[in-house]
């Protein structure tokens, strides 16, 4: 294997996780450390920062500041949704990232995010190839949608699921404090799947969780889901929803998009649109006299919430930007990091990394296998949740500083 | 000091916080240990489980289950919102509450709860003195509200203030990721006192909160919110909002009724109701062409994360609960434990136990001094600062099962 010399960017795209820092850190650190790579280069919000010449030097910042990253919420060096054009139809943006790659010789770039920065990573490590300009390009995943194809789960789903889970066991408890009546529906984010959802469901294993959870995976049926409730409200005065945000009928349509619908104009010529769960709260105010409702939105939180992230998740994701550096000095490129799953001979989860064509990951969504959702289609099986325990495993100890939480203060020098 | 031999009921009522249990455990764990205290009853859903005499029996309990109580959210007994009436105009409930002390020779008789529960307190206390019933009737404070009368602070806040202040930093990196504008609302409990929308400045205070905050202590005038939103939005094109949803207008009405008035009768024959948030989120839109703006509700969570608890709050609503108990059994009677506040020749905080009369407390509510919110009404002083950190120190170490918490799981066995 050749020896490349040359510098690396790092850049962090799409919705932000409570560990996509970790990874990014895996990625600084190691790469500071790595003889072959010259320069440590952070872009500033993703892909744009590299087309906008705004990259910051890593080797300025404060080493201590940095290893704060591993506890930091949301993306330090900034994100994006900038989707690149196919090359062969406009490839005015390749030629500038070329341009800005020659400029300051990088021979390395990492790229941190879901589905369509994989894509992104994929256009730009093919482009180079094409253009013969020698570039190792490497996917470091992220996503609390847990849906990239190719890994056992994605970095940044433990983290949110035990949030889900955790507040839902709080939710519960609240919820029962009263001998009166009470639904509660929770609103989830998972636009397309349902791993976050489902981890709801794990609240439930506990003995303290939703009574019904729906995910994207299985159609929604609005008359069975207010049957249901109904039939619970009637048992036991207390039930507890969690829904994906994603949930459709069978038509496709969007059950959030049911309250558009009806949504009337406000007196300041907006839609009162309300979410999913407002949506919802409203069906079974129609169904159940006087029923006592409340819709919770998990809202930014579920993807922000570090004080309530996984250790198990920041250090795999540290590992996956690590295993990132190290794979790309070691010749490889045009891969994506990737989770496989084992367990030891006492049944110990183990997390191996391995390594996957970006071209397998780009744009491939992978669901919540339907045998992992109860033949009803509104609660999960086992299998699931055998599969989510183990992420959930070890809590954080992070700096704190009067009480709060320390984060990571980066000085972000812009190189010249 | 005559020496009283007889049982306890504890009792707990009003809403939940994350911490009101380990109140109750303080109460149950010191009454168990005490020779005084024949036996310990927990009351079903506060003073209904007196009346309804529905008792549990807390010797009946497993004690490591009951230690979780530390660590577990909401009421484990249950709580109710039930308002004694005034005994001079009907003492039905009286001489029921009275039977039932009877019945079981109950001569201790501990309140956990705020405002309200303290005017139960109390009447409970005054009546058993007019009949000449002896009992010992102790009042133990919670509340996230933080409005009680007579006391440094309340079991309850700080754990909600901390769930607050750290969700309100996570909310800041999390909205910072794009670099487009983005506006945010955060809506934060308080009907009366801005105590926990205020802890919402100790995020400020960490570098990474809300440009702007509002409490029900000051009068809200719309017209200058919009234009302070505007002139921020103008200036960084990021800008976070934290508001007490008890916010009203010179004239008293409450700024969520602003949306509610406007609000339109859905298909299913429902008034639209947003909350705080949305009603904000409406005229902000209102006013910003096209802006991009999220109202976020905190919602249950603030009163049950137990997850975000603070070991102090846990320590001192523990302590709240003993002090309850050894008060009574040294002959004190007719008072609630309160918080006095000292600091020693190091400057560290000393949290000290205090009694004071129960009349005092009852109904009457604590505001944030008008001198710790700025000129502006806007946002907090350092004196607010300075009082809300000693109080958000340290974390639990709660006991985990499969990476989730592992709540009380109480037996709830019903005295015969």
């Amino acid at each position: 294997m050749k020896q490349l010399i040359g510098s690396a960017i790092i850049g962090q795209s799409g919705g932000p996780t409570s560990v996509i820092n970790a990874s990014a850190y895996g990625v600084i650190r190691t790469a500071l450390d790595n003889p072959c790579i010259t320069n440590v280069y952070g872009a500033a919000h993703g892909i744009k920062g590299v087309l906008d010449d705004i990259l910051y030097d890593m080797s300025k910042e404060d080493p201590y500041e940095l290893s704060l990253l591993l506890n930091t919420p949301s993306s330090a060096l900034g994100s994006c949704r900038y989707k690149l054009k196919d090359p062969d139809v406009d490839d005015t943006d390749y030629r500038r990232i070329l341009e800005i790659f020659q400029k300051y010789n990088v021979r390395y770039f990492f790229y941190n995010g879901g589905n369509d920065s994989m894509d992104t990573c994929n256009k730009i490590s093919k482009y180079m190839q094409k253009v013969g300009y020698e570039c190792r390009v490497m996917g470091v995943p992220k996503t609390i949608d847990n849906d990239l194809f190719g890994t056992d789960h994605c970095p940044g789903f433990a983290s949110a699921a035990k949030y889900v889970a955790t507040s839902c066991m709080e939710i519960y408890h609240d919820a029962r404090v009263y001998d009166t009546p009470m639904i509660c529906i929770i609103e989830i984010m998972g636009r397309h799947a349902g791993w976050l959802a489902a981890s709801a469901a794990a609240a439930t294993y506990m003995g303290c969780g939703p009574d019904l959870v729906y995910l994207p995976e299985v159609d929604f049926d609005v008359e069975v889901f207010l049957s249901d409730v109904e039939k619970l409200y009637k048992k036991s005065g207390k039930v507890i929803i969690a829904v994906s945000e994603g949930i459709h009928d069978a038509s496709g349509k969007l059950i959030a998009e049911y309250g558009a619908e009806n949504a009337k104009v406000d007196s300041f010529g907006h839609k009162q649109l309300g979410g999913l769960a407002a949506t919802l709260v409203g069906m079974v105010k129609n169904r159940i006299e006087d029923v006592k409702i409340r819709g919770i939105e998990l809202s930014l939180l579920q993807r922000c919430a570090a004080h309530c992230a996984s250790q198990t998740d920041i250090d795999e994701s540290f590992a996956a930007g690590q295993t990132a550096v190290e794979s790309a000095v070691n010749g490889i490129t045009d891969k994506m990091v990737a989770f496989e799953r084992s367990y030891d001979e006492k049944g110990n989860y183990i997390c191996n990394m391995k390594l996957v064509d970006l071209t397998l990951c780009a744009n491939t969504e992978k669901k919540v296998p339907r045998e992992w959702i109860n033949a009803e289609g509104n609660g999960l099986e086992q299998a699931y949740i055998d599969y989510l325990l183990p992420l959930l495993q070890g809590d954080p100890k992070p700096w704190k500083e009067k009480g709060l939480p320390r984060f990571a203060n980066l000085k972000k020098i812009v190189v010249k």
